[in-house]
């Protein structure tokens, strides 16, 4: 079965992997934002712009896990999620744990979404 | 192919999403138990309901994803897990990590099963 | 469908699942080498015979996970991923974040790759 790569900006790994009705989708923000919120809202419209591309979408989600810098700053980001993720019928499992991360990223997130 | 989600107890995201053959799902302690084991044997029970649920079972999980406040409590946490999975035909593929959780949770447990 | 177990060194987990198309492995160094280089090249070569064993293959990664203990250490991993990866076309979606590991582990890699 095929395995399709949608490229990214770093070595080593892709914006996306597509196999068996699945794709792996990662995000972090390339401009570094200033804030969480805008950080959120930057990676949710890469990583919205991928799932398009793989012929699957938000409402399509199966699994998120969303790596903060600062446990502290959940509700800015959820606050974002909420809005981006829309009505309960597109609802993933979630996880969402602290954890240092590369560089200036404040959030970085992770979705496997249906294609099929 | 469709996708069905189980609620949970947060805005934004389901207890269970299920899809082509596959349940992910989360937990973590609603009631804040005061110890790692306590909160994990919570969680697996709820994790075990939702699997059940699913169709699935703590025979068919395929990966497992445990976040540790604290990696000093891991030993603790390990004697719940090994007495709940059972026998070595159900052992998963299982990550242990630490990382900072939300509020009073000292543990948080994310599985994959198979509901085929 | 069937699940098969690989089995690996502790109890409670198996060095992978391979269920549906799909095989789930996971990989720290056994021999807690003294750097983040040795490690990985270590852990790597552990996930090349799991997923040869399984059918798989390194150009067959869907998903990679990385955790690291300092995340200063980051570049010193990517050197040795990016040359055990290869090419463009074997690159998976990979995540890597910081995260306290267990007793002298340096880094922790899961890998989802394709079996069919």
């Amino acid at each position: 079965m095929t395995i399709t790569r949608i490229p990214g900006d770093y070595p080593g790994r892709s914006r996306a992997s597509i196999h068996n009705g699945l794709v792996y989708t990662v995000g972090t923000d390339p401009d570094s934002s200033p804030t969480v919120a805008a950080q959120t809202r930057r990676i949710l419209a890469d990583l919205e712009a991928a799932l398009t591309k793989a012929g699957s979408g938000k409402d399509r989600v199966v699994q998120a896990t969303v790596y903060l810098r600062d446990m502290a700053t959940k509700a800015e980001m959820d606050a974002v999620w909420c809005d981006w993720i829309g009505e309960p019928e597109n609802w993933p499992q979630r996880a969402c744990v602290g954890a240092d991360l590369a560089e200036d990223d404040r959030v970085e997130i992770v979705l496997v979404a249906a294609v099929d």
